[in-house]
């Protein structure tokens, strides 16, 4: 795992009040701190919501209050990451700002705002003999997180962990670990100020590659991994993971403009989807035309799209010369930057066939006028969301109306698309009877 | 895995209509089969319910029509079980009789009668900007079963997998392999003169364990794994399983007779969730008594439960001194037998972290007349199912009212508890806008 390679051990630094493990000179083992997390997801599971907002609120009270010894944190890990040639963007991930501390904080106040999804009763009935049936929400227990570079990650996941009552059990990168344990104390000592246990957040403050195996091999006290990171980090888990797991998959999103696009909206929707944020995973990645509006469309689409290196096949650079041309690993590519591959089909069923053999079960839409045609496509395309004439951009928890998100899953199981609080939850069975027997 | 270590290859039975890849003299490599079962589970995603039921029905005819073929199918497996030691209980599993297809086919016919859950919109909204959200529920795609023994499973996975609109990918084991290969190629030639794909219905017949590993990591095609067997099956799994899967996990299911329980309706829900059916993973396996009234119920209960071997701590001896004495070992197992530990608490919270430390998080239930300890037993057990004055027995796909359950799951993602047809389905988004760009 990329990550976690730079550094064997945690690095020196230390004060008392940021340190998880204050007397312990070595790092203590991540089957003990499972442990602690699990034991602390028990009296999560009991809190009310007064309580768990309380704490979300104490905790952004003090990120706020610490964001200058949070910072000094934080230049610790900019200046290892400098020293090591660490590429300029990705310092800028890592750095932290008293504003980006504040936006932490509000990020923790949202989160307390958004409703508690604990204890809803999902359905219930009665069964012929008697025996009354009901799902009830509750917490998963230990959610355990494992991520790359972006220190705000630690206080996101831990505020959505907290209010869906679960205890988060984080494992962050060794490029940012004094800023995650410098926030990660904060978040602590506010829980534990607000009356619950400071356990309720835990990160793993050994960084090496063998700490990340066992974090993620925590069968007796993990309920539920979540990578989120890149695709090193994504097959690291996969391999070396047997707690379940929820991906937070790659994004190869295409947009399909069909023979009855509104070819204005089309463009628009592709410039957006490709141009907005291109480093995201709901940002396109290729375009598929159909051939009946490809030389209309395609020269439009490379003047608009300015900037953007187009990768075609050989009909899409015949309506544009000058793009290049696309392997068949271009069009499964998740390119994250200003580069997009480009298909030119004969029909719906090609590019549904297209989508789905290259795609990476994210985010697809299609622009089009006809009703079977948006039909047919929502109902034969399998990915996370199937959009029909708005951009892919759309696919994120904000956007939903769920708040702040933990990711995007792009599996199947349990968790698919954004996943907010709910996604953080499962059902238990209540069955009530008079002495009922079989 | 145990049960695939017997025989490395498939057998050398195989007339042709029983064979899945009747041309090729080698086994058919397993990525091969997975993306045969992948282009078919495209077609069964599209299927009508119309056509699925027929489907159905058609397998449940093509059964009992082909009984004489199955059973001397199954005749192979049994001699060479015989032949090679096998204990009589597990011979008896494997047997087929006509009477044993005939409720193979009602199964299937079963689950034809059963709503079709493919299309259901499960919720939808309209965001401020306009934007129109739905969640469909579809089919997972690709569901993989791997099994031990018993060859009514091939039917009855296959049956809920066709239902649902996924295709099934099985691997059983090398001890069943005839009468697996006899029943899948009736399915599959029914399904496929109904009209569907015959590749809805894939069965492995490389029985070896290196194939067993390569089915496990079909990442490309597989959307879900759902393990049915014993602990060595369920860690194999766990150590080289790749794709998602949901855990059919062992059942260490306790019964906590509460200070104010009615004893006589304790003594009738230990008594049938202990003997009814000892060897099923919803069995009592563990008895924990208040010691306000050990003294008088477990005399009672050693009575009822007579022929069950009990294992107690030493209070418990204290009130019957013919009972063994327990290990830690004895309250954390899973007997499937005629045997159960015993431990006597002082208090509800002993009794929820007796239960929480040793149990599976299978079912537990509590018998008492106290509302509050009822309440507190039901919220603080963390357990799939958490029943009051009711025999965990009832924990059962049928008993709930889902029909056929293809197992039932101890994890905490995805599927909690009996699996019926719903749990093998997964939500898709799909979003419809007007040229909405962010």
């Amino acid at each position: 795992m990329s990550s976690a390679a730079a550094s064997p051990a945690a690095p020196a630094m230390a004060p008392a009040e940021v340190a998880v493990a204050p007397d312990m000179p070595a790092p203590t083992p991540v089957v003990e701190l499972a442990a602690r997390a699990k034991a602390a997801s028990r009296a999560m599971a009991a809190a009310s919501t007064a309580a768990k907002d309380a704490a979300l609120h104490a905790a952004a009270d003090l990120l706020v209050t610490r964001a200058d010894q949070i910072c000094a944190a934080n230049a610790i890990d900019v200046e290892r990451a400098i020293a090591g040639g660490t590429p300029a963007p990705l310092v800028d991930r890592l750095r932290l700002s008293p504003a980006r501390i504040d936006a932490m904080a509000d990020g923790l106040r949202q989160i307390a705002a958004r409703p508690d999804p604990i204890g809803e009763v999902a359905d219930g009935w009665v069964r012929p003999n008697g025996l009354r049936i009901e799902r009830v929400r509750v917490p998963l227990g230990v959610v355990a997180i494992i991520y790359e570079s972006r220190p705000n990650v630690t206080s996101d996941a831990a505020g959505l962990c907290l209010k869906s009552g679960n205890a988060a059990f984080l494992r962050g990168s060794s490029s940012a670990i004094a800023s995650n344990l410098a926030i990660a104390a904060a978040i602590r000592d506010a829980v534990s100020a607000a009356g619950l246990p400071a356990d309720a957040l835990v990160l793993v403050e050994d960084t090496s590659r063998h700490a990340a195996t066992e974090f993620m091999q925590q069968n007796d006290y993990i309920d539920c991994l979540i990578p989120r990171g890149g695709p090193s980090l994504i097959s690291s888990v996969l391999e070396h993971a047997t707690v379940p797991v929820v991906i937070d998959g790659a994004g190869n999103c295409h947009a399909y403009v069909d023979a009855s696009a509104d070819l204005d909206a089309a463009l628009g929707i592709v410039v957006n989807g490709k141009t907005q944020r291109p480093g995201v995973c709901n940002a396109l990645e290729s375009l598929v035309v159909h051939a009946a509006v490809a030389a209309e469309f395609l020269p439009r689409a490379a003047v608009a799209l300015d900037g953007v290196e187009l990768l075609g096949d050989e009909r899409a650079r015949q309506s544009v010369p000058s793009m290049g041309e696309a392997t068949d690993a271009d069009h499964a590519a998740e390119f994250l930057d200003l580069k997009m591959s480009v298909r030119v089909v004969d029909s719906l069923d090609e590019a549904i066939a297209h989508v789905n053999d290259h795609g990476s079960g994210h985010s697809e839409t299609i622009i089009t006028a006809d009703l079977a045609a948006a039909d047919r496509f929502t109902q034969q395309v399998d990915a996370a969301a199937v959009l029909v004439n708005a951009s892919t951009r759309f696919v994120d928890g904000e956007e939903f109306g769920f708040g702040a998100e933990i990711g995007i899953s792009t599996q199947k199981l349990h968790a698919r698309g954004p996943m907010g609080l709910d996604q953080l939850t499962t059902l238990k069975f209540v069955v009530r009877g008079e002495g009922h027997v079989r």
